[in-house]
């Protein structure tokens, strides 16, 4: 079956982008193996405009039920290989369907990186988060500890610190890779506290929730540091195995590379959301909207023929 | 009264810049002459994710609840001037406060271009306007024009047609630049006549109320057409008349210049929205959101690398 477009990714960068390619009547398919992406696992969002508070889970069926409104199928199964065969591109799903179309939108999002070490999974939404911006309200005069040294771990220590009565930042190596000037902010910071060329082994709780964390060597004479949550910013792996072999250009952190309309070196190949590098480090839901309806746009004015 | 932020205009942009600015905590005053800015204005969005149908009225309640909620003060003025002192910016606004700031968003959006064409100014609210979601029920089986060929000329048009007896939808050029969608709803709709490449050259009526509009040429052997109202919907101008002397830059055509992270030129003044060039000419409801947020990223980020 040949579409127009495909859209691979059903998180909201993919759902706003099919949104807008049926109102500009373009023939599309959506593809996604987890319908409502990473916005998913958001207890609540808050920073939505138009919602004053909702679950992650409710904003993305509302956003579905709009995509499915306007006429758009929604394929909820995973993308296996893409070929590209002159100006066509051959999609392979898991469940062995082929469908082809003349452009694509690559809105693949990314899998944060996991610690992989005990206590992470079973804790995620009981004090183990991988979003400050998204959770920081939850530790209004508590102890949490981030782990990570970029420029993410930092700034959401330092976000953190406005709200917490304490944030430890521990980080594997010496000294922190974040700018200086966030380095010089964090060790400037009362509330904030640095623990170098530590490893965190273990996140321990109780039934509820973290109460502390197991270091890899002492701590001010203690083997465990007891904090309310921890927040991991150890970065993000963006979805960009089906982009490589298609000669999609990556940027240095492993995003795909996107000019200022949303395309990619390659011809047809369109990118939105968290999987690509529009606006360096800051991926937001506003954001991934915003960049699925450009795409469409973009994609919309490529197959009129009016741009390359 | 010194905030570390003003940001001015409460439409989608500056109120999801107050959103954000809450969020990082960033002490900010947010002045709007026009509450919600032009989306009060809009009567049908459809392409907004998360709201299959809402008024552009109803959305605005929403995001004003939402800043509102997290504590933020909206003032409903317009600024008449602004100074820079140093590294102050000192706003005066129309009801004679004075505000500083350390930061400033520019989220002025944009007004409505006018006509200027004999009679506009005379029969302003005698049957001509510029907003049919505020106007359309004085037209109730009359028979009304819209001038403009954009998705808010041609979603005007659409709805006027629920309440109108007859709507003309004049364009100086041809096709309408609409989306696909709105135009085929347009071209079936039995109420709605498209006059193409036709311009409109005077505004005529009688003491009362608007009668007829002169046009350029003849249409269907007539050189006026008879009509109770005329709909004005042809663009907008940005507003950056405080900016000039501040010294920001525009672009050719009249934008505010932006950097990625939605700084402009001058060191503290950022921009987003309608007003802003982010995104050329694509400016949608999901882009100001994201500019708005982006610009509140990057106050913070400004703001905590200038604090003592």
């Amino acid at each position: 079956m040949l579409y127009d477009l495909i859209i691979i990714g059903a998180g909201p960068a993919g759902l706003t982008a099919s949104i807008y390619a049926s109102r500009y009547q373009i023939k599309h398919l959506l593809i996604g193996s987890r319908l409502g992406g990473t916005m998913v696992w958001a207890s609540m969002i808050e920073n939505y405009p138009g919602f004053e508070l909702i679950t992650g889970a409710d904003l993305a069926q509302k956003m579905m039920a709009q995509v499915k409104k306007l006429g758009v199928e929604i394929k909820n199964t995973g993308v296996l290989e893409i070929k590209q065969k002159e100006n066509i591109f051959e999609l392979k799903t898991e469940n062995d369907e082929v469908y082809e179309a003349k452009a694509l939108i690559i809105a693949t999002g990314t899998q944060r990186q996991k610690l992989n070490i005990p206590g992470e999974a079973d804790y995620l939404g009981k004090g183990v988060s991988y979003c400050a911006t998204c959770d920081a309200a939850f530790f209004k005069e508590k102890t949490v500890a981030v782990v990570g040294g970029s420029n993410a771990a930092v700034t959401s220590a330092l976000h953190l610190a406005d709200l917490a009565q304490k944030v430890y930042l521990i980080y594997r190596k010496r000294p922190l890779r974040a700018d200086p000037i966030w380095q010089e902010r964090a060790q400037k910071n009362a509330k904030v506290e640095i623990i170098y060329e530590t490893n965190i082994m273990g996140i321990l709780g109780d039934e509820q929730k973290v109460t502390a964390l197991k270091l890899d060597k002492t701590y001010q004479q203690n083997e465990q540091l007891k904090v309310d949550g921890l927040f991991i910013e150890i970065g993000g792996q963006p979805g960009t195995e089906l982009m490589k072999p298609l000669g999609v250009e990556l940027n240095k952190e492993g995003y795909l590379k996107v000019k200022p309309d949303m395309s990619t070196n390659v011809v047809g190949i369109f990118a939105a959301g968290d999987v690509a590098n529009a606006f360096g480090e800051f991926r937001q839901i506003v954001t991934a909207t915003s960049e699925g309806a450009l795409a469409a746009n973009s994609v919309y004015r490529f197959l009129m023929g009016t741009k390359k």
